[in-house]
């Protein structure tokens, strides 16, 4: 596979190993000895002929043999030559532990890439630069600068930041967690987090990926990679940078261009990648998910010593939007015959303060034989008679059946031993109540996208020659925004209902136009230089007859002309009367990340008082587009919930996918929106009432 | 002190103290002495001669002096005759250990009531039943039947769960976090959380408290005692119970009646109590508090030696409402100058990973000497070079100044001796950047709070004796729904202004009425039975003439009583038409715990679709009553800002005093709403369009 020599070299040099304790070389060294790494390992460095007594090369060269993988650690100046020296010797990958590229200036980042151009061009992979290394337990391989190498386990770790790492892997030492790989990837000169993501995704001892990321190198790659890898396994990622002081500290950090957070949150929803929202729900997330099987459902029964603890529980649960199971009559009677008499047997089931093990035994194995739960949280506190150990012990055999169960031991050393019990039998402990519940929220949440049905986009019959030939013109005439008139032709080709209108240059033909259509008419002016057309009176709408249509359009010509006499006029849109219904903004803003991105409101107040605003990533399908309007909060106004006159919510999920089509089709649009769409009462018609186009500048100027 | 014989007992009685290990008289008993309590210990049971080396008596009768406190752990059965004998024997305080009273059935709540008559007649005060027991570190006092006694410390502890209690002494213990007292109140026969927080008020070794908290005894006496308390001290409160699932698990615990959410919210506001979110805030809160000094504004500085968990935490200062600082130039010059190249200088201060303390010192020291800094928050995670114990050593020599300072050592053993210095220290370290950042705030707030100028009651000069007269008629004819024209003159006599109207009950009367008010007016039907006129047709406005008038008349009678012949009608009230403007709710609920609940919200869609409302306990003050407007997402919608037309925001505010001056004076007002109060623009009159009251059927029946 292709990061073998990353993860299962069978030798490796140390270039600028050391004997001198506290030096990155040193460390390197002694912890890929004391980690047991069976392979050959290689220290290259001029000075010595033998550091920790294994012979010491000057440099690669004077090693005759093969060497799979180096890890480099001299000073900026040295590594290029050490690559060089690394590719020689047949090295399969290069690690750059060494900082002072990209990240501290311009001839940094100058060397960084011509030293990712030479990996490149001898078909060696390179991990870093300014990383803290790499490390497979089960390879028994710690090819990192932090001594701690935690046990066996499924967990595999990206980390963006090699100091987030050695925090994570004291904490898993410390806490007895196990994992599988970790890699720092720095810089990201070549090997990135989609990379890794997508070996990991493969890596038959990874169960679990988690991921520390400041900013993401191909949105639309890591989201194909993403998705393909979380049908297989959960991948939990922690993005930070997403707040404004977050975003400058993470570009004064690496550099990183950072996509809005909106995006992210979409392209993370879009593949499946679970969400961390602190840096500890990561491994509360990842234990969870590594040692226990999914839930099926959402209903929790939780077996606690103690009422307290199981009401915040109660509340954790339901705050997370999961529900407090209801036992079944049958099991309320089993608990009833086999608990004292003083016992809570609702649910929360109260085993007493007194509680032995045999207690949780009965408990819980009748919580798990119930078909009204789904999983179990069972919560400990040190009172008197407590036996966290023993508990611990029970409650881990239990759970080798297809319901998760969580643990929730409150307290300190008196509770150690059992925690200790509990992880070496891959059952996940939490601190307090709600830590669980979020943590069986993400799991039962990771259990829905495993049973999604397939994504079946809808691909309506469309006249993309038409809109084509309309952008280009755009382009031939340098022009980025499409005005009304345009935009709502290019509607009509992706089918959608636009009142009838026509542009026209005179009075007379503005009469003719409106006894055509109809009355009663509106009235637009049309101008490239005009955006917002009512403010500066270029709008008369409600127009009954010809003489109103007459007079409407001198006022607007003459006024305007006197108000802006530079203007670009090009006529004045005649349109039927939209008729009336429920008024939405549907829009697309290109991320630069992630590209298309649709939102959904409702009109006015909604959007720009309430920022009451839905978002996906087009293309979207049928039922993402009706998750998007369910997303807002005024969803029930639209849906006719509240006394209010239902409308043809369905027309709103067509338009959103035949938009999405659009913008799909056609990258040079930048932003767009189709602002008010009028959703009409069943029966009537839903129309674009008026529509905004810009296309990308870059497009116009090189195609 | 009222509760001396409680935390400062001279001698102990401990009634069913046992030799028998696992038996909580056991417990008890040799956690008093293991803690080395030094006042006079006198086990009582009659089965034995001597218990752990000490003279056991038979009774408390048999043991002849005074008694200060007495703890009792026995049977159900024999708790009553133990506390007559406590009684007999001088004590002043009785603590009973024993569950199965109020908790269990009504027999256990009848005897729990006895026991607590009986003390009150003796002036005894009692703790529990079914309590955990009492502790005070500053007196050696272990008087509960858990063994961990934490250090002495200035956090003390009310919980209404004993189980709660054991875990977070067990926690405490293990963290070396001191703690002052600890009370658990269990069923609060007598003793409950208003009493303990009054009296910890007054105590000098408390410098916070926190409370675990299922129900509230008293809401009136627990806010002016809380505000009274936390002019002084911080109290941080996790009430559970908060969803319905939470409720449920609660009363079936201590069937203790919950208030909603919302009130405790508002009631928390109101009184400066800082609400815990979650478990582990209460004390990642109190540590904070207890340790370091208040910040006087929200900048904060991040020194930190990795740039990814500087990241985090600027995230999370963000997301807190808090402000990342910008430092000023000089300081910036002053951290260039020391510190390496490569490090960087802005906030985060990012101190690289080989930082060593006088990195951290240099960095730490700038920021708290810089005028643009109020806290600081020090980041260190566990690298080669890195020194956790000579690091908080440095950091905690720092401490001693008016900033505080608090930690975020991440990672496992590798920074435990850290850790370790750090709380001994005082400085409050947390496992990750979220948690600083959190507290850093409910740090920010409480200092806010403290800061607060002084609540000014506005009494406006109102008719009190026309609305007790107005009631005094509903009582009469017991009636408990006041209709509309009844309501107008209501708030009339408070001040508001009301649209002219009058009550008639002919068409030639309702023309009268109109001649008089002038055209145009509104019409409604008047009926004790119809709570929504419009819904059958019983409002029409706009009525431009007499003809109109009569017509409106004859129509809406006549159609209502062939709608419902039983109807009780009273008339046609004939009104003049409100003004435009800008449509708002005003309405009030009194809550069973806390009294009267103050609602505003904008009308219609904000308040029924977007659930746009904010709450406070009447009597509010002006700036309240700003505050409630101000809280809504929809107040710039009101205030002008989107390019709306402004609107007399002031005129709101008013009304919403008047509105809380009018349910305080009248606490048999049930609940009530303004709506519409129709806010009028700059100089248009602003009123009270139509309004309801339901007045208390309690005290329509009793008086």
């Amino acid at each position: 596979m292709m990061f073998d020599s990353l993860f299962h070299p069978s030798s490796i040099a140390v270039i600028g190993a050391s004997s001198v304790e506290g030096k990155v070389g040193n460390a390197l060294l002694s912890n890929l000895i004391d980690g047991g790494y069976d392979g050959k390992i290689v220290p290259v460095n001029p000075k010595s002929k033998e550091i920790m007594g294994i012979r010491c090369y000057g440099s690669l060269s004077e090693y005759n043999e093969k060497v799979d993988m180096s890890v480099i650690a001299v000073p900026v100046k040295f590594v290029k030559p050490a690559v060089a020296e690394s590719i020689s010797s047949g090295a399969g990958a290069v690690t750059i532990i060494t900082a002072g590229f990209k990240e501290v200036d311009k001839e940094g980042a100058r060397l960084e890439k011509e030293i990712a151009e030479l990996c490149r061009l001898k078909g060696v992979r390179l991990l870093g630069p300014n990383v803290l290394g790499v490390m497979n337990t089960h390879h028994k391989m710690n090819a990192t600068f932090a001594h701690n190498m935690p046990e066996k386990g499924g967990i595999s770790i990206i980390s963006q930041s090699g100091a987030v790492c050695a925090a994570i892997l004291d904490w898993a030492v410390s806490n007895r967690l196990g994992m599988s790989k970790l890699v720092s990837i720095g810089n990201k000169a070549d090997i990135n987090e989609i990379d890794m993501l997508e070996w990991m995704g493969e890596d038959e001892r990874t169960s679990v990926i988690v991921g520390y990321l400041e900013s993401i190198v191909d949105g639309k790659k890591f989201i194909q990679t993403a998705e393909k890898v979380t049908s297989k396994k959960p991948v939990i990622i922690l993005k930070v940078g997403t707040t404004a002081a977050g975003v400058k500290a993470a570009s004064s950090h690496t550099g990183s261009l950072a996509g809005t957070d909106v995006a992210y949150g979409a392209a993370f929803r879009r593949s499946g990648v679970i969400r961390a929202d602190s840096f500890e729900q990561l491994f509360d997330f990842a234990k969870a998910l590594d040692m226990q099987p999914l839930p099926r459902g959402k209903s929790v029964a939780i077996v606690t010593n103690a009422g307290g603890p199981g009401i915040i529980c109660a509340d954790a649960i339901e705050n997370a939007g999961m529900s407090v199971a209801q036992l079944d009559h049958q099991s309320a009677t089993a608990l009833k015959k086999k608990l004292p008499e003083a016992a809570s047997i609702g649910n929360p089931i109260d085993v007493l303060g007194d509680a032995d093990p045999d207690r949780y035994h009965v408990a819980i194995k009748t919580a798990l034989e119930s078909d009204a739960v789904d999983a179990v949280i069972t919560i400990l506190t040190p009172q008197t008679m407590t036996k966290a150990f023993e508990t611990a012990k029970v409650i881990s055999e239990l759970s080798h059946a297809d319901k998760p169960i969580l643990a929730c031991f409150m307290g300190g050393r008196d509770i150690l031993p059992g925690r200790a019990e509990l992880v070496s039998k891959r059952l996940p402990d939490y601190t307090s109540p709600e830590r669980v519940a979020l943590s069986l929220k993400a799991m039962y949440e990771y259990s829905l996208w495993r049973e999604r049905p397939a994504r079946v986009l809808t691909h309506y019959p469309v006249n993309k020659r038409r809109v084509e030939r309309i952008f280009k013109m755009y382009k031939n005439m340098r022009r980025s925004q499409v005005g009304e008139a345009e935009a709502k032709k290019i509607l009509k080709a992706y089918g959608f209902d636009i009142p009838n209108g026509e542009l026209c240059v005179s009075a007379d033909q503005a009469v003719e136009i409106a006894e055509y259509i109809g009355y009663p008419v509106a009235m637009k002016i049309v101008s490239r230089d005009i955006i917002h057309k009512s403010d500066i009176g270029g709008v008369k709408i409600n127009l009954q007859n010809s003489e109103a249509v007459r007079d409407a359009y001198d006022l607007m010509v003459m006024r305007i002309t006197r108000l802006l006499p530079d203007i670009r006029l090009e006529g004045v849109y005649v349109e039927e009367m939209a008729s009336k219904g429920r008024e939405v903004i549907l829009g697309m803003s290109r991320d630069p990340q992630f590209g298309p991105m649709m939102m959904f409101g409702l009109g006015g107040i909604f959007v720009e008082v309430m920022k009451d605003v839905s978002f996906n990533l087009a293309p979207i399908t049928k039922d993402e587009a009706m998750q998007m309007l369910e997303a807002t909060r005024s969803y029930e106004y639209l849906s006719g919930i509240r006394g209010q006159t239902a409308v043809d919510i369905e027309s709103v999920a067509i338009a959103l996918q035949r938009m999405s089509q659009l913008v799909t089709d056609f990258p040079q649009i930048k932003e767009m929106d189709i602002n008010p769409f009028i959703v009409g009462t069943m029966g009537v018609q839903s129309v674009a009432a008026d529509a905004r186009i810009t296309l990308s500048e870059k497009w116009i100027e090189n195609g």
